[in-house]
């Protein structure tokens, strides 16, 4: 086994597939278990060469893919693994670097300092932020309340909206902070007129809530979190991207006022899984939550290093393939990518509400649409699933008002225009 | 952008860099901030291409590397990045799945259980073990901590020996449970005479710990959690791959009995970071402390989805670079690894015995040696400085019972007689 003796299959099973992206199923079309069925059921004695991967990659694994790089997935938050992030993160395999200590890998810790620092300045944040990379905002969010919690000792409430995303739910419950729930507007934002602060170490603030992508009022959360000394976190795991276009920081208003942020580039910022950067105001109360170094980590470097503000020792370097994508992209494409997004929502939105028979269910301030046909809950449930097994395009639901409501998210950066009539196409088709 | 036009040069890069290993220096020769500084404070404005990128690597960033795949990188844990684990990761990066739900990856999922279950039976525990990947060693203690807590109202000690690694003291206090530190015996071994599992919910055996490498008695501390109804957690996060030769299972003796064992690929089982399996017979308790399904991941497939079970709800397809390090290797050759690594190991254990003025610190039973010249604790310090200054080797240090000592660990694949043979001539050189 070689690089250069298996690597160029490789490379060209990966470009081949992306080529072939269109004519794949966009949902896997198996039935729990299949792949599995496929597999021997223990490891082989003796190796095989790199070649039988990709065969049984291409021969029995290939059905249980649900195609997130398909310009027409539309469901969840829809993302994109770009070609400079691919090819980072071959790079980064290649040096394997091991995140525990500056020493261990400087390259890895300084460029994820810079990488961090260069993408809060595409949002506009100011300079008092400092950012580290997560595998996931789950874990962002968890870092963060588990600072709050030991910056405020006896302070045992993390209040957020019911439309705050389930990791704030699982962070409480690991931290065994109580979740006070403050309800939400018609336009499921957080009522700030309710938020009560005694006892709150913190408050989970959302700018693009996961079910309907809406906005909390960070501004006059802030303002509550100033004057009770609440830690604010904001989360932007999906929206925050969009940032970078001067049109749609508005709707960011208040967020450099947070103690900390969660952005995930793996989502609406062209980065393979998994990149979710964290910046934070308050690095010495992380610092103080999670640093332990015993002797065996003890160096003659005078650095502060990541794994002391983290929950993990070990990091990947992930820095690479976010570097890459801001290198190879710049500030001016990576605008003009989120503008298309936000630009085809606007239009997939104007057609629902020029047809009769089909509503849309939250205001649409990003790249993802709420809708319903009028008719019953179970009807749409029918539909999407009728729609998904299509295999022509994937998307997913939520509720909001305890309704029944489809969602179609934009973020592929390889969907155009044809990709979301065609789910327009599909949706109308599947209803009739 | 594309994989075709940019892919071969990057895949070049890779194996250049994998073939000039032996002519850079082991540890960065670098101070702290010299990285950053060539780095442009500010992101582009238009995007540059893909080999703009490689050209820093080159130029930039690669002094910034601590190159842990160097055959002579003795410190910490060594690991290897290997080429089937490296390509994989460029298929995982394309194929960008995003583990949330069953059906957002099947492949994910049951690829994520088939190669967990082909290294459980490499590892020849019983069948009752199911696994699943996490990131690192850190998060997966975390996350059983986490479960045995839930598991055990009310009992909020966690116990483990003062020679368990830092990631228990951390779990420990993000789960605010008191960590009851156990004694070690001159072996650096728990003793299981002085456990007190009142009011415990868990105990932390290690197979191989982090200073020296030794063996906590886990068929007599298996016999005192049954007894109390204590979780037993196994952190065999380093030394567990040693498991499938069948000369060493026995220093492994009662790990078959734990509620929880964490081994980390990504260490001595050539997986590219990052990698780390957790086994456990008590997946109902995980999914009681983690599982949270709100509307917006609710669907019609029947499956426990892995997000369920662990703290982040996203998950990168980790599971194919295990599955195809298992596939190309097969047992045979894992094994003939682990066992030349041992072998290297008790080559250097016999010349530092054989060498008058040096001292074996530690009974070695893995791939790690802890050694120390008869003299003062700085002039240890100062000689493993000057070592590793030299760019030649790598090797880090711990304390045992207060005293300075240096340790060297084999886990590297290209590892060979020579460069043992040279680290320890270096070691000899410089202590002159």
């Amino acid at each position: 086994m070689s690089l250069r003796g298996d690597g160029p299959a490789a490379l060209e099973w990966a470009a081949r597939y992306l080529d072939r992206l269109g004519e794949l199923p966009v949902l896997a079309q198996i039935e729990p278990g299949e792949i599995r069925s496929r597999l021997p059921a223990s490891p082989p004695e003796q190796g095989e060469p790199f070649a039988a991967v990709l065969a049984d990659l291409e021969e029995k694994l290939l059905d249980g893919v649900t195609h997130w790089q398909s310009p027409r997935y539309f469901a969840y938050f829809a993302n994109t693994g770009s070609e400079p992030g691919i090819l980072a993160e071959l790079l980064a395999a290649t040096l394997n670097q091991v995140g525990i200590l500056w020493r261990t890998s400087p390259v890895l810790q300084e460029l994820e300092e810079v990488s961090c620092d260069w993408l809060r300045q595409l949002l506009g944040l100011p300079d008092k932020f400092q950012g580290h990379i997560e595998d996931s905002a789950s874990t962002a969010t968890l870092a963060a309340l588990g600072a709050a919690r030991a910056a405020a000792p006896g302070r045992r409430v993390v209040v957020t909206s019911e439309q705050a995303h389930s990791s704030v739910a699982k962070a409480a419950r690991i931290l065994e902070l109580e979740a006070r729930i403050v309800p939400v507007d018609a336009a499921y934002r957080l009522r700030p007129e309710l938020l009560e602060l005694d006892q709150a170490c913190a408050v989970v603030a959302t700018i693009g809530t996961t079910s309907a992508a809406s906005i909390d009022p960070v501004a006059a959360i802030a303002d509550a979190c100033s004057a009770t000394g609440t830690w604010l976190h904001v989360d932007a795991a999906y929206a925050g991207p969009a940032a970078m276009c001067e049109e749609l920081r508005p709707l960011f208003a208040g967020w450099e006022r947070a103690d900390s942020i969660v952005v995930n580039p793996h989502k609406w910022l062209l980065t393979p899984m998994d990149c979710s950067v964290l910046w934070t105001t308050r690095l010495e109360d992380f610092r103080n939550a999670y640093s332990l170094v015993p002797e065996y980590l003890r160096s003659p470097d005078e650095v502060v290093s990541l794994s002391e503000v983290a929950v993990p020792l070990g990091r990947r370097f992930r820095a690479l393939k976010l570097w890459a994508v801001l290198r190879c992209y710049g500030r001016e494409s990576l605008q003009a990518i989120l503008r298309e997004h936000v630009r085809l929502a606007a239009e997939f939105e104007r057609w629902i509400e020029d047809e009769p028979g089909w509503e849309v269910c939250a205001q649409r301030h990003f790249s993802l649409v709420c809708f319903r046909r009028e008719e019953t809950d179970e009807e749409n449930e029918a539909l999407l699933e009728r729609v998904n097994a299509s295999g022509e395009v994937f998307l997913s639901h939520t509720r909001l008002d305890g309704r029944y409501v489809l969602r179609l998210a934009i973020g592929n950066a390889r969907t155009t225009e044809d990709d979301v009539r065609l789910a327009w196409d599909v949706l109308r088709r599947e209803a009739r």
